[in-house]
């Protein structure tokens, strides 16, 4: 039977998905909402949990197939005529960090649903299957690594050294990864996660931009065709504490005045790269012993550089590090580095690429090129399969904040443009 | 009768106090001893309320009276045969700030214990009732201000607004002193706390002297002439949150980078007074959201700064304000400063200091007269008694760290001169 492939203009359920994304939004253990409202939902908490119930129940009454791997990822599939041909798969994340929006992943993976949805409901019956994935823990809020889920379906990611990785919470270690996945329900292997090269036809993910250039340039769809490459790194930084009133300035080896030097020189010569896509961020700062009264004498930092050119950022790297050098001797402090991990960036499939654009073409929606700075599980996908993005506008370029905000207009377009692509994929 | 006054020669059973020093540091809510034995005792926890039941028992079995009052000072008295005259009162603390030592405070309540008992068991019968007093809350952990106690006794803190103090708890605010003392046992108005001036002849505190000096200069005793002013300061920097990756470096508004700036101006102007008795210290620093990848939306800065010499510690704080004010324009975050309190320094009484100094000479125990950088409760003893304080060496002027140590040659020392000061302070 020959089935017609929907062009850019099949109707998706703009209402429908609104609602679920609402929703989604309710699974939060976010107790004071503010500017909007706030969602926390930490992989493997109990809101998490409820929300991938929640999620279940709403692929299953679509229809689709449901498996789930040893680290949480969801395989929701819709099957095609030729089911034994390597599927095409779109997908996302629900987790959130601490106080975070409502819109990062989440439009990914109901739109996703949504998408296949419509394109069921239009009578169209693909040839290939298709692939709904949630991820597990794109966010590293809980283990300290983002895109859990996608490194080891990569095979990017040790799994025993996975399992070993512990929990932060407030600066304190917790369990390890293999504790909290199997309280949770996920046992087995993590070996058994990873899914090897062609295993999927192609990868897109549906995403909001978390920048400001497409609501800039008021254009509704950008197709990236690269995803900048992150770097994590841990500063702890030793000193020696005492007492606030005794200890005389000239014997101080204060471990909070070193960690401000280094949370300042990571700024300083990022910002002396004069390039716009680069960034470096001090998020945490945990303070020991913690009292108005008394000297740090450790300071733990956790920093974050990017940019889609890792040669710039190693050198902003080297430059830091001989700024700690430097500081760490005058100062007569410890300062050890971690590498907490140090990913390539990813370039997009020219195909895959020019499926999104003609599909833009096609339903007359305006659409431009653009990198990710970002970095998503669609980065670690690319191992594995020919991928790229759809991005859609976000308010002011927020995001990770409670007063994140994409529009329905935004979210329908994004939603209809996957649809779209999905579509010709699965007919290839 | 007449009763001979003791001299420093009195013997004290200083292997019984050190046993009890051992037996106060098991009250602890510590995990993990490193460096020695860490102390962490905060107001009203388990612990503190364990150690006073265990401090009661010891004061009972040495047959004195006890009186508590609403806010947990506890008031041991050894009366004397004019029990109408006001009494000689000596004391310190027991709270210990999270992973201290074992020595800051309790070696003056455990050495005012031994003194008391030594004298009685010397024959020695007072004229004026001898007090023991354990003061609440010396370390400011909990509530955000030391010297609650004592604070309360002079009148030198509202009742009321003593009642509103909002507990700490890893930067979270939670409960009330109204809710945690009544809690702990400890009912009734806190107006009832403030005892009038003149209520006591006079107070001596003994304690370690958290400096370099008596051990450097090998002096068994300071006396202590003068204690320093400290003011403490909150510091809440609120920029402008987002994805690590994504908001772009020209848009940023870091709080942290801000509090980063904010901690090396206090260093860099508490150094330019060239001062040896000015210390400035940034002891907390909260981030929010804290997240790797998340750029820090709003810190709060605990600040302590001290001086003998109040003018010159405004001064720093004049040129730390400049700094703030030039640096919030630049970076475009709001910088809220909240004074959370500014001490007078204290002069210590010349009487009570020559007696200090009259019982070393009999003794043949050398002394110096010094300042204290540290504060005490002694800072507010002083608005309603004449007072000075014996201070001991301790190793390294450590203190507020688990290798805290004074010997027990030191503190019997203490002790000897505390007793004699008392017994004759007792017979005027």
């Amino acid at each position: 039977m020959e089935t017609a492939v929907p062009s850019g203009q099949l109707e998706v359920n703009s209402a429908r998905l609104i609602e679920e994304l609402g929703a989604l939004a309710e699974f939060t253990s976010v107790e004071q909402p503010e500017q909007g409202r706030a969602v926390t939902r930490v992989v493997f908490s109990d809101d998490d949990l409820r929300a991938r119930t929640w999620l279940k129940g709403r692929a299953r009454e679509a229809g689709l197939t449901t498996r789930e791997d040893a680290v949480g990822n969801t395989f929701f599939q819709w099957p095609g005529t030729e089911p034994e041909l390597p599927p095409v798969a779109t997908g996302s994340h629900i987790d959130a960090i601490p106080h975070a929006g409502m819109y990062d992943g989440t439009v990914g993976v109901l739109g996703g649903l949504e998408a296949i949805r419509s394109l069921k409901e239009s009578g169209f019956v693909p040839r290939r299957s298709i692939e709904l994935v949630l991820l597990t823990s794109e966010e590293p809020t809980r283990f300290g690594i983002g895109c859990l889920g996608s490194r080891l379906i990569a095979g990017m990611l040790d799994p025993e050294c996975a399992d070993a990785l512990r929990g932060r919470e407030r600066g304190k270690e917790s369990e390890t990864l293999a504790e909290v996945r199997s309280r949770a329900g996920f046992d087995g292997p993590l070996s058994a996660v990873h899914l090897k090269a062609g295993h999927y036809h192609a990868w897109v993910e549906l995403h909001i931009e978390q920048g400001p250039l497409l609501e800039r340039e008021q254009i509704p769809i950008g197709i990236v065709t690269a995803i900048a490459a992150p770097a994590s790194y841990r500063f702890e930084i030793n000193g020696v504490g005492g007492h606030a009133g005794a200890l005389l300035m000239p014997d101080r080896r204060d471990a909070l005045c070193a960690a401000a030097e280094i949370i300042l020189s990571i700024e300083k010569h990022v910002l002396a790269t004069k390039a716009i896509d680069t960034v470096g961020t001090a998020g945490t700062c945990d303070v020991y012993p913690g009292a108005v009264n008394s000297v740090p004498s450790r300071v733990t930092l956790q920093v974050d550089v990017r940019d889609i050119d890792p040669g710039r950022r190693e050198n902003v790297m080297r430059e830091v590090r001989l700024d700690v050098q430097e500081l760490a001797l005058r100062r007569g402090v410890k300062v050890e580095e971690t590498l907490v991990n140090a990913d390539e960036p990813a370039l997009c499939s020219e195909h895959v690429v020019g499926v999104i654009h003609s599909v833009c073409h096609d339903a007359a929606i305006s659409a431009k090129h653009m990198v990710s700075r970002a970095y998503h599980d669609s980065l670690f996908m690319a191992r594995i399969a020919p991928i790229a993005m759809i991005f859609i506008p976000c308010r002011g370029g927020v995001s990770h904040r409670p007063d994140e905000y994409a529009s329905p207009e935004s979210i329908a377009d994004g939603t209809r443009v996957l649809a779209g692509t999905l579509a010709r994929l699965a007919m290839e």
